[in-house]
């Protein structure tokens, strides 16, 4: 994992980003801080051109439009023909016909390095199911110590039917890529009071994978680490200086920017199965 | 007016936003800490599907195009038939005749629950007048003392002819539904020195509406009154620390997810007429 | 100017703005700061009438589409005929052909009175030869002592080729209008490690532009300073505090809201050539 983080220190990638509006501001200052160069592009006559100079793909449905879902397809086919890691955030997916139709459109035409949703989003991908919540975590989805090994064990065989490495983010976060599967108990519950918490650590996956693409695994991992990390230390300056969710935004920002691998590997709450 | 606020805190709303790209990452920012859930999505082809799951809608033509005009109709008509509250937002109505059109075919075709604008946007509702000077509000329509009983009886009016309840925002803000009027001198300046305090008032009244569909009144002057307290606190702040607009914005937002009851109960400056 | 400076805080100008959805929203937030009136509006059928209020536009092409670039040509075109200074932001230029012509297309139609990009962009403005690293700027390109005797010659023959003020960022900015050229030393590198600097600088200069429609050259060289000075500062306040991006972007908005003639006579670090 660690080799992961040193690598793309040493190696920072231009991660291409075709992404919400709501939170594409984050995603970019989540590259940047991370190490990365953001670009965003998505029209669909250039992003041929843009994916060829990127070092990963990211597309991310959060506001989906007819104008975006051709640029997406585009992009992830000449990624895969370039072998440019491309990661799929399918931001609420089961809330539309829209989204479920345009993820099974993406899946199978692009291959996909790894998939990252919250468990409702995660479980909207196997089941196709109608997800009634919006883009947040249902109720009954929520993962704890009592569901924990039978989640393990359905994004285990997720993974290993799509052929791609699966993170779901949650209380505990759970990476697996179907051989593998790590638990990261890192973060807290104040990085569900802002918006993107979910994008920005897509996009930090897509850095790492950038520079990571024979290790898609362990990219996964290291950013689930940093990502909780960073949350712990902006939540802890949040309440001693009792500050709420905007400036917890920009400690969080901060806190990604000035990680180091000491924090790394003190702070990292991470098992395997 | 208390009432509306405790109710939202047992029963938070998923708030549908149709808006503007400016300012959409406040605007579910506020939602969020207000205690809401946001939900971005404006392809004509998912918007009645996602109004479906949703508490209320909020439209906002800031950042108006002909592919989202299609989709504000078709969301607000469902909504319409789910009974789930309609706000809108008309940015920059008068400055141009595509939001003239917009506004136009918007309240023919669905029923608001309120109407939203500062002073002038509210008096180009009215007359459809040309409003020459961008989004921010005209010298001339200034809400003050000397004016007050004018602008009192007009909103009054309007309410009454658009069978719906009005707010304009200004140094005074009033709210009106036609038979009970209400003045809110909270706020402060330097609420207008940054981008986005208009959108955000209007999803946190479309927070409210959503928690508080029988009473659209009290939720609009709950809201008015907690982003007016929020300005004031945030104001503070930044005057004592020697901060400028930057910081006041991530203040405004820590302000409005910290408020509590106490604080408006000795806050609030509201008259009724 | 120093002139400049004075002049838009008489005569605050409303900007009118076509700019990509990553940080149109600082670009608000830093046109209100400087003591301008922000509005963005990009449908075709509405950019003629919005120009026309406007004392200022200015053009991004950072996410371009399709639908965009009609409503850029055509917003030029009236700003043309009202003698309102047209500012572009060809960001990204060299990276894919959907930009090369749309610049080209923008320069055939649109009289600018001033382009601003990275000095890898104003060379791909000038040889519209392929800029293999997104929107940053290459390697090969900083400009550095070694090659500044250079760069102001190549920058000097392109204004006055392209008849417009030109403005190349960098370590060192420059500007010029094919007789005077001015070199800034303002700045520091935290500037590119957010995203939104170059858009923010962009939209700046388009406010004093706005006031001083006479005097591009001044405007931008107030602009450079001012957003050199404010990096400055808000550089140095991230130090002391041991604080990262997030807040860096914060303190840059305050401190361009904050600015006062003496800083930035204080401050300054211009050459004129």
């Amino acid at each position: 994992m660690i080799n992961a983080y040193e690598k793309m220190k040493s190696n920072p990638p231009l991660v291409h980003s075709i992404t919400n509006y709501v939170t594409v501001n984050d995603v970019a200052n989540i590259i940047l801080a991370a190490g990365g160069a953001p670009l965003m592009a998505d029209d669909v006559s250039e992003v041929e051109e843009i994916v060829t100079i990127s070092s990963a793909l990211y597309i991310n449905i959060g506001t989906l439009n007819s104008r975006t879902v051709g640029a997406m397809v585009k992009a992830g086919e000449k990624a895969n023909k370039l072998n440019i890691p491309v990661i799929l955030d399918p931001v609420g997916l089961g809330a539309s016909e829209l989204r479920n139709k345009t993820v099974k459109t993406l899946l199978e035409k692009v291959k996909f390095s790894l998939i990252k949703g919250n468990i409702s989003e995660i479980k909207a991908l196997a089941t196709n199911a109608k997800n009634l919540g919006g883009v947040d975590v249902q109720e009954e989805d929520i993962v704890g110590e009592e569901n924990l090994k039978d989640n393990i064990e359905f994004l285990k065989r997720l993974a290993q039917s799509l052929k791609t490495v699966i993170v779901a983010t949650g209380a505990i976060d759970i990476v697996s890529d179907g051989e593998r599967t790590a638990l990261i108990r890192n973060g807290n519950m104040m990085m569900s009071k802002i918006t993107g918490t979910g994008c920005m650590l897509g996009s930090l996956i897509a850095c790492y994978c950038g520079s990571n693409r024979e290790d898609i695994f362990n990219s996964a991992l290291i950013s689930l680490v940093i990502m909780g990390l960073a949350g712990e230390e902006a939540s802890e300056k949040c309440i001693s200086r009792k500050e709420g969710s905007g400036s917890f935004r920009v400690y969080l920002i901060d806190s990604i920017g000035m990680i180091d691998r000491k924090k790394i590997e003190e702070g990292a709450k991470v098992e395997f199965y």
